[in-house]
């Protein structure tokens, strides 16, 4: 909270905060962002489109390692965020981006941090609108508000899932919290694929878009499967029963071993969909997902009972876990 | 990042986040924001509007004293950011928050942070579309997301002074930096009008809403007033000359003294308007003020020259100012 420059003795002389945007994050604005030079944006929103909201917070230490690279924080973000988009089967439109950060942050973590942003920003087709920087004395705190957009009523919900619905998965499970434990070198990782899932989660942004009149009720997967699926659950007052062996798990997952196993079904980070899908739509949804280059996995049905998720292992008996999920809170 | 409750186990229980966000946040949540349950809030935007989107975050011990009660935090959080709307001509929809708290936050301090949060939401007629509730080891830090609409085309812009344009202000200047020092014990207070004023901005929504077709630039003060000033003579490569003796000031900061007035100039926190007014406006500026019953005030105006502002002290001679306003980076 130390004053910039004297702008009256030296006017071409900014304080810190607006060097730094006009270097990093000016460069990332796009149309609506009025160059980040204005208290707001402005854009007209594509007419006869729902916006579709979301924000997510992300600290050091406690959603990514403190030494993590800043480019790979920075798409961390955004695709969690995008993840959210995607599990609402809307379009990414643009997002508006906080940034708390020690005062001794170098130019060089900003420059790496925008760089990321910038890779991702191209990959999605978004831009940014706006923003904030300030210092903090505690550890970088990040939020992200993105903003997407769907055709009306069109935006699939956690409610919606019907008994006799299929339990759907993409991609694989348990990648982003067996990754946390190999980022720390408390896991073994010979090809670096844990590491690499839990550093940059796989927004399934194309996939979702096509979801309409396919899924029934859906979202992503980011405090564990068994907690997130007992979301679902909740929302449509039906029991899911899903079978612990046809859960995908990635080549290294299974290599760490079975041990594993509980982890992966309750870890979080996985940023994957999860989705109710009428029986008759199964076939739409593999479609679907090999025209957008994924694998998706049915694991078992929604069906009357009480709303709660089980697991079944392989002797068919519901396996007893020790948790249900992780939270970014407590 | 400890677990929360087995929710097979314990299918009623969920995570603290969650309980959390039950009690205190969900009776925030309006239209569009679906009950907080889902990924995303989802809304039809008002149609034929534009939308204006603004992000300020704010960390204890930087832009709050760490002792401040949690309902004024908010209050002053959700205020900052309508203050941006109110300097676009913007009228207010919703917003989304995302809170990091420590661990050992008690619940009475969300209790009252939402009852803030309540209270101004009744006030400015917005409610909460959705967010992030997240642990940190270091201070309370918080990121808003504040949606607006205006006509197409009439935003106010930092852009859009002209030669011969008048400079006004609303309400009083330097309140906020001053109240900042007598929050600290730093500055007598004996009416507690200064602490107040930095604990509760009052933005300029209703008379924001009035500017087009009156003002042709504008922004809020938050920076400073010769700082901010400073940004509307670059956007429109103009001078501005105001003068000290009429900036106006509350009777509390001129009871502080002459010794405070630089302070009052170059401080930050004042969330008033800051405005380029063709002389031919004024009269229709001075009845939106009347119409929403604040003040306003001529301080000089804009004309060729070097993009600066320059003060004028009583006796004609520009003023030497130690700085040119607050940054809230380093």
């Amino acid at each position: 909270m130390v004053t910039g420059d004297a702008s009256l003795a030296h006017p071409t002389e900014l304080p810190a905060e607006f060097a730094l945007i006009d270097r990093h994050f000016r460069p990332l604005a796009g149309g609506g962002a009025l160059g980040l030079s204005d208290d707001a944006a402005v854009l007209m929103p594509p007419p006869g489109r729902e916006l579709v909201i979301a924000a997510d917070a992300m600290v050091a230490g406690v959603h990514f390692l403190p030494d993590d690279l800043p480019d790979l924080i920075a798409r961390k973000l955004l695709r969690t965020n995008l993840s959210d988009l995607a599990a609402m089967a809307a379009t990414p439109l643009g997002y508006l981006l906080t940034v708390s950060v020690p005062r001794d942050t170098s130019d060089a973590w900003f420059a790496a941090f925008a760089a990321g942003l910038a890779q991702d920003q191209a990959e999605f087709g978004i831009h940014l609108l706006g923003g904030d920087t300030t210092s903090t004395s505690g550890p970088v705190s990040l939020s992200l508000t993105i903003l997407g957009t769907v055709a009306p009523g069109c935006a699939l919900r956690r409610v919606g899932a019907w008994a006799g619905d299929e339990v759907w998965v993409t991609g694989t499970i348990g990648d982003g919290a067996l990754g946390l434990l190999a980022a720390r070198g408390e896991l073994a990782d010979p090809t670096g694929h844990l590491a690499g899932r839990y550093h940059l989660p796989q927004p399934r942004v194309a996939f979702g878009q096509r979801l309409h009149r396919i899924a029934g009720a859906g979202m992503d997967v980011s405090d564990g499967l068994v907690q997130d699926l007992d979301h679902l659950c909740r929302a449509a007052g039906l029991a899911a029963v899903i079978d612990a062996a046809v859960v995908p798990l990635s080549d290294a997952a299974r290599d760490a071993g079975p041990q594993w196993l509980e982890r992966c079904l309750t870890g979080g980070d996985d940023y994957e969909l999860l989705l109710a899908v009428p029986p008759a739509n199964a076939a739409a949804l593999q479609e679907a997902a090999r025209a957008t280059g994924i694998a998706v996995t049915r694991l078992g049905d929604f069906r009357p009972g009480e709303a709660r998720a089980t697991v079944r292992a392989h002797d068919g008996a519901s396996m007893r876990l020790s948790r249900g999920g992780w939270s970014h809170f407590w």
